[in-house]
This record gives structure tokens, C-alpha cells and sequence, in this order.
């Protein structure tokens, strides 16, 4: 056997299912190993930013991870800034990257770059594979070193000689490291903290955005009064009428600290303490209120939703948690706005769909409109480097077969990973994609705004400005493979996404809506 | 002054004249002094790997270094493979990314990556400036380093408080590294080398792929009957009947094993010594015969015309070199293949025309059917990291307003970078890009049919196929506001490349073709 076919016969033994590919001349034994392993479903990616992306979007929704599969430096280089999302979102992901073959490293061929530094800039774990011998070990250690406590980025170099050589094998399933349990003195210290009366906030983050923490969470919110924030950007948070409603802080250093204002007693769970996401001038870098102690409940590398199991039950024993009002917006009609947009949306939100959230200045109203809406995930753009919504939509549907997607995406993100609509076409995945066409890179110009700057200068209007000529999604998806169509009022907004949700496979609205900056 | 004002001053004192960007928060300064610098263009591009492609494009056509603007790590990340093609291209390319405040980079916010690792890996030079005095001489310095002997990406990161702080002030342009004058005895020992009668070859890169090295080389090449070879990916190779014809290097080791079968002298003329571009199970990495003495006569730290002139006075005083036939093929009719396309670019291939080529396996029959034409520049994959060809294309039409630029692009290739096209739109580009639409990875095809493997399997036939569904790129161009056509016969294309290249701005040609793998 090769080393290619024990990496993959290893991947299928150790519970990898899906591999999102898109490989070169390096990785063609490991392409071939792929046509004996049909437990191993090969899912073409145009772009290594839409694979990266994909494998996020699949770890994110089943706690498992997919293995990526690309191509030297470049191919990674090119999967970094979605493989960077991972890593903030703490997904376990498999990332196979091809190589030269061992032995012509050294000869510096034009594909030749320093794979491990790139690799580590993402990676909790980076191995590379120096014999076929070792290739079904390394691989069982990367599946391991993916799904620990928290997920991670798991990055394996396989050279071509590796993957062409025999007399490989497959390796069992190794241990991952499992959560730790936190310990009774530290759920003790937090719930004398809330009991203090003083006020309080619990900043949830990891897994306590998910239902069995969420409960437990609202229960200790309403037992003690503490606020229930959780982070800025969530990888996975469960939302709904059926779930305690968290806010998340805000994206704005000054809208964070005025949900921190006057806190005394910061619980963090599975959160860090909250730091603006970029600096301001004038502005403090990290938003804890002065005079507010920090208390650390559980990290991402503890058994959360343990943690707050047992602080509900030690302050809130027989206090159930208070549950949004359940309701939904009225289908808007009129003009079409990030507002009205919203409204549809949460009018028509799907009972358990997954949200991918990519709306950036056009979400303003999102979660509001769908706070009181049926269960549903949100995921979230984890670590700000944007082109994630249509990969990790991709991802999430082939996760969730059963589950309606809907991508919220913003026109200028939706640029960088814009060939992923051919993914979706292909893998005839449920999904559909809203993309929200203010035709600008409105949050930059929030942030003029915000800098008090002049409004307006050539070179800012040219590079700000996405029309000249405007981006026609419509063209775009179609020439991709998806259906698509155009809402310039919010009936017709309504109306197509009612249809796009109620047929199978995937669509693509453009949604014509004003820029808010 | 602040820092951004500086540096953009100092760019334009020190002759950049364009910004390739897409900014994000963090480089808002920087687009803010943009507005007071019209002599530095400011590009906008939907994606970072555009912006890196456009300026190595332009710094190929120019010898100037274009100033890219990127968003942080993941910024980088998205750029980092057509900066891989800058650095194996040697092209001058003056590297902006931007960064978290540098007292914002403690607090790990959620943008928070290791910029400097992954710029080390493309940049010749990397400098972070600490602080907004420094802006103007590290900013003169990165451009410097740019343009030094051989050119390079110098990378200079821009923490975001470096560009809002006062106290900075423009510099002086520094002097570059000029190129090293190789010595007399070299130059001596070479012509012995040729003057043997044993069989040699010449392998010219770097700047002997241009016009006045070419000729020089082309004297020598009559004088001794050594054969002009040059790297299979020159970064501008000049070509046509009024200069002397050079084959490329084959791309796979066979071909290069029988260009340089029997050869006793291999003299290097700004290029290395010639190794395999991927390893193959049984085929050697180093493919310098057996018994063949490698000479080199000029690194691409020297002067390499100067070096070639004065070994063509040495041995080649009155010998004039031999120019390839004149003449271009017939226009062609019948079946449209990546033959018959091939036919119709020799047939109209402009004068004064700048090629990117991209096509991959279907450019077989380009440098043949184009060798006897008019005067053109040929621009190659150098560093094999593909999805160059739309943004290359960009940025020698910016560097050339007043010279058509043809644009000869694989499918697959194409899809990894296909925003540029909206460049090519807003910035009304004179370019005609002519996707060979054949709907396969075939050059991983090709490469399963040197493996000998069967050539057939379910995901092989997944992750190779292109179609199912077809990408449409007359859609997908128009959706970015670039007219476009499709041509399914020989004379479709024919009519359509004629119209193409008669009318200003950018233009689309689908040229859908059998694979020939």
C-alpha cells in the first residue's frame, strides 16, 4: 500500500467523511487513493479559499473535521485567510497539503516555498510527513490533534514521494484530548461573584454558544441578573424562540463598552476577555470597564457546558430561563433595505436552517428580525478575513443534508470566493444565498466616518465604490450553475426567497439595497 | 504629517506610480493620503490576489515597482501566490500590508496573524515600521530593495497607529543595488567553452529573455552553433520575427532531457541550472546531462546583456544572428481547437502586442504559431502558482496603456482570480482575454497518463471534470461588466478575436475547445 492510500484509508477509519479538494500534480497518488475509499466523499473546490472555507463551514455544524486537500505553498496560501477563520472559530479541520517529493526540495523548483512557516500561521498542529511508513500514524495524529479540546487546524505536508511510496499502512484512531473538567472551586468563586448582587455579565464563547450551555447560561442570567453577552463573532451560535437569547457584543469598541458599562463581575465562558477588534484612536484596545473583575469560568480547552451546568445549578436551581418573545416580523413591503431585507428574512426564516452570516453593514437588523424566529444556527464570520460566507455555506450544507442553508452575504465579500457558487452547483447542495448589493465597501466607510475624516476624495470614491460598472449577480451565479434572481423591492425580495426556499438545490437573490455609509 | 502621507509621498518621489489595493480598516490612512497624491494611482481590486498579480505584471513591464495595498495576515495570505509568481519572476514589486496598531497586537484580536512570517515568505526584503518618523526612509528603503539587482518583493508592513501618527516625513529615494558587471576572465572562459566545437547550449532567464541580450545571444548562437534555449517560464520573453527565436525549456522532464540530449557546455545566462518542475517516480530532478560542464556566465545579480555582449564581441565579432522565417499561419477554419485557436492568435496577433499566457495545456501550439509574427512580449507562468493570468494581464495594461494585451487563459486557471475581470472593466483596460474553455484540470489528466495509472475512477472523474455544470464565462464576464462572446468554430473565433482586438477596452472571447488529455 502507499502512503497515500493509508492516509486516506486512515482518514475514513478515523471518522473523516468528506474531503474538499482541489488538487495539483503533487497530490494526483492521493487523488487516486480517493477512487478506493468511496467512504470518502471528494467534493471539487474551483479556489482553495472555497475548500478551506467548505471544511470550516462542515466542522463547524458536525464537530467532525473534513480534510482539505491542496497544493504546495500557493494552493495554501491561497487557503489561509479561511483557514485563519478556523482557527479562530476552533474547528477541527484535517489540512493535507501536498509537497515536492523529498527528495527535490532540494533543487529549489519554481512551485518550491516554505510550506511549514505557512502552515504554522494557522495551524495548532503541523506535521510533515517524511516516509510512507509514517503516513498512516501521522495521519490518525492529525485526525486526533483536529477534534481535541478545542478543535483546531490540523495541518499534515505530504511530499509526492510519500504518497507514491509503498509499504505504508493504515493506523487506528488515536485519543484526542478530551475537555477538562473545571474544578468546584472555580464554579464556587463565580457563583459567590453573582451573588454578590454587584452587576455582572457572562461572556459566553466556544461551545457555551450552543443549545445545552445556552440553557444553562439563561437559567444563571435569570437567577442572578447577570447580563448574557457572548462574543462579537460566534462560530456556531443556536438561536431561536426555543433558546435564552444572548446578545452579542458589539462589533464597535464604543458599542461594546456601552453594553459593559458598569459591570463589576465579567464571567468568561469559553470567551476571552473582549478586546476591540480593531484599535481606534483614542479608544481602549481591551473592554473590560475599569474597576470590573474578571472571572474565568471555563477556557476552550474546558468542558463548558459542564462548567455552566453546574454554576446553574448552584445559583439557579429552580430558576428556568427567560425565552425570547416568539414571533416573527411581518413580511415587509415597500422599498428594499437592509431593514425590509432583514424582515423578509426573519418572516420567512425556515424551521432549522443555518444562517451563514456574511452581511457585514447589511446585518444590522438580522438578528433582531430573527431573535423570536424557529431554532436555528448562526455562524459567524470567526476571524474577520472575508470571502468565508459561500464557502462555509457549501460546508454547513453538505454537513446537514437535511437542513435548509441560507448565506447572508455581503457583494463585496462575496468577491473573493465568488467561484464557490460553482461548488454549490455542482454538489446541487439546499442553499441559498442572499447577496446584499449596496455596491460599496460600506463598512469602510463607516469607519471614515468614525475617523471624522472628509467624506469624500478620488482615491477614496475608487476604491470604496463598487459600482462603475455594478457587479450583476444575477449574470455571475448563472454563469456558475445557479439559478438566480434579482429583488429590487422587498415584495419581490419575499416572493423569491419563498420560492428559492421551497424548491431543493441552490439559488442566488441579489438583493438591490442602499448603502448605510 | 502622518505616517501614510509619508509613505505615499515617498513612493511617488522614488517613481511608483500605481497602488494596486484593497484595504481594509487598518490601511484607511493610507487610502485617506491616496487623495492627496494623484500622481500615485490608486487601482481598486476585488480580491488581493488581483492586486499582487497586477503590480508583478506591471513591474514586468516596466521595470518600476507598482505599490500593492493588502488587509492585514489574511490580506497577505490571499495575495501570497502571485506574489510566489513576483518573487520567481524577479519583479520589482513594492509590498504594503497593513497591521493592527502596534499596541493593539498584544490583545490577539480576532485579525491577529503572523504578517512578518508569511511575508518572509515571498519578500526578498521585509521591514516593519515601528513608528511613524521611520515611515518615509523604511519606505524609500522597500523601494529600493524592490528595484535592486535582480528585482524583488520588498514587503513593508504598516501598523495602522504608524499611519495615523503625526511627526512623519517623506524621504529621499535611496540608490538601488546595481547589477554586478561580471568579470573578463568569466566572459573569457565561456567563449573557450563554445569555441571547443562541442555541443553547448545557451539557457538564458531573467533579463537575457529581453530584446538587446536576445540579440547578443543570437550572435553567439550563429557564431558557435550552440542552441538558445531559455527557462520554460521566463517572466518577459520578447519574441517575433526581428528577433532571434529561443525554445522554451519543455515542461516536462522528457522534453528538457531531449533539448539538452548530447550537450557537453551548458552556459547559463541568468538562469539556473534546469531541474524538473515536479519530481516523477524515475526521472531525475537535476536535468543536466551526464558529462555536460555547466558554465555560468551571469547570475541575475549581474549585468546580463552586458555580459552576453561582450561574450557575442569575443566570439561572434561579425556574425549576425539568424532570425526565425517571417510570416504568420493561415487563419483557420473548421473545428475549433486549441490548435486551430492557436492559428487564429498567430493570424492576428497585433503588433506591439503584450501576451499573458495562462493557457496551460492549451497553449501547445502558441509559441509556434506565434514565433514568426510581429514584435510582442510573452509573459509566463513563473513561480506555476496559477490563477496569475487575468491579474498579470491587469497590470501590463496599466504599465502600457498605448500596447494591446491579449490574455490567453485556461479555464480552470481562470477561476481562482476571476474578480479581475471587474478591473479589467473599471479601469477600461485595452486587454482581450481569450478563455480556452475545455472544461477539465487536463494537465492533471496528462500527468495520470504518464503515471500509467487507469485512467478512470469516480473521484478522479469528480475532482478533473469542469463541467457538470459548464462554467459559463460569457456570463460570468458580463456579470463584471466585460463584453463577451463565445466561439465554437475556427472562424467564430477568428471573427470575434478580429473585433476584439479592432475595438478600445476589455473584451471576453469563451474559446470552448476539446481537452487534449
Amino acid at each position: 500500500m502507499n502512503g497515500a492510500c493509508a492516509v486516506a484509508r486512515t482518514l475514513v477509519g478515523s471518522g473523516v467523511e468528506v474531503c474538499f479538494a482541489n488538487p495539483g500534480t503533487s497530490e494526483l497518488h492521493f487523488v487516486a487513493a480517493l477512487d478506493d475509499e468511496p467512504a470518502l466523499r471528494a467534493v471539487p473546490c474551483l479556489f482553495e479559499g472555497v475548500a478551506a472555507g467548505a471544511a470550516d463551514g462542515y466542522g463547524r455544524m458536525t464537530g467532525r473535521p473534513a480534510a482539505t486537500l491542496l497544493h504546495l505553498g500557493p494552493g495554501l496560501g491561497n487557503g489561509l485567510a479561511n483557514l485563519h477563520n478556523a482557527r479562530r472559530a476552533a474547528t477541527p479541520v484535517v489540512n493535507l497539503v501536498g509537497d515536492h517529493a523529498t527528495f527535490h526540495k532540494r533543487y529549489d523548483a519554481p512551485l518550491e516555498s516554505d510550506v511549514d512557516a505557512l502552515a504554522r500561521t494557522v495551524s495548532g498542529w503541523v506535521r510533515r510527513c517524511g516516509d510512507a511508513s509514517a503516513a498512516g500514524t501521522d495521519t490518525a495524529q492529525a485526525v486526533a490533534a483536529a477534534i481535541g479540546t478545542p478543535g483546531q487546524v490540523a495541518t499534515l505536508i505530504l511530499p509526492a514521494d510519500v504518497s507514491w511510496s509503498g509499504g505504508a499502512r493504515p493506523a487506528p484512531p488515536v485519543a484526542a484530548r478530551p475537555p477538562a473538567t473545571v474544578p468546584e472551586q472555580t464554579v464556587a468563586a463565580v457563583a459567590a461573584a453573582l451573588r454578590t448582587g454587584e452587576p455582572a455579565a457572562i461572556l459566553l464563547g466556544g461551545a457555551a454558544t450552543r443549545a445545552p450551555a445556552l440553557r444553562a447560561a439563561g437559567r444563571i442570567a435569570a437567577a442572578t441578573g447577570a447580563r448574557l453577552l457572548c462574543e462579537t463573532f460566534p462560530a456556531r451560535l443556536e438561536r431561536g424562540a426555543s433558546l435564552p437569547a444572548v446578545e452579542r457584543l458589539g462589533y464597535l469598541a464604543e458599542g461594546a463598552m456601552a453594553q459593559l458599562d458598569g459591570v463589576r463581575h465579567l464571567v468568561l465562558a469559553g470567551a476571552r476577555a473582549p478586546v476591540s477588534f480593531f484599535a481606534h484612536p483614542g479608544l481602549p484596545g481591551l473592554l473590560v470597564p475599569d474597576g470590573c473583575r474578571v472571572h474565568i469560568l471555563a477556557t476552550t480547552a474546558d468542558d463548558i457546558p459542564g462548567a455552566l451546568g453546574h454554576l446553574a445549578d448552584t445559583v439557579a436551581a429552580h430558576t428556568p430561563a427567560v425565552l425570547p418573545a416568539a414571533g416573527r416580523p411581518a413580511l415587509p413591503t415597500g422599498a428594499l433595505t437592509a431593514e425590509t431585507a432583514a424582515a423578509a428574512v426573519g418572516a420567512l426564516l425556515p424551521e432549522g436552517a443555518i444562517v451563514v452570516d456574511e452581511a457585514n453593514t447589511c446585518g444590522l437588523w438580522l438578528p433582531g428580525a430573527t431573535a423570536g424566529g424557529p431554532r436555528h444556527d448562526w455562524l459567524t464570520l470567526t476571524g474577520g478575513a472575508i470571502g468565508q460566507g459561500l464557502p462555509l455555506a457549501a460546508g454547513a450544507a453538505i454537513a446537514c443534508p437535511d437542513r435548509p442553508v441560507l448565506c447572508l452575504e455581503a457583494d463585496g465579500s462575496a468577491m473573493y470566493t465568488i467561484s464557490a457558487l460553482w461548488t454549490h452547483a455542482r454538489e446541487e447542495l439546499d442553499l441559498t444565498t442572499v447577496v446584499f448589493a449596496n455596491r460599496s465597501y460600506a463598512v469602510l466607510a463607516m469607519e471614515f466616518q468614525r475617523l471624522g475624516t472628509p467624506a469624500d476624495g478620488p482615491a477614496r470614491r475608487d476604491l470604496l465604490d463598487l459600482s462603475r460598472p455594478c457587479l450583476d449577480f444575477v449574470a455571475i451565479a448563472r454563469g456558475m450553475g445557479v439559478p438566480a434572481s434579482r429583488a429590487n423591492t422587498a415584495e419581490g425580495l419575499t416572493a423569491q426567497l419563498r420560492q428559492a426556499l421551497s424548491e431543493p438545490g441552490p439559488h442566488l437573490i441579489e438583493a438591490v439595497v442602499p448603502a448605510l455609509f
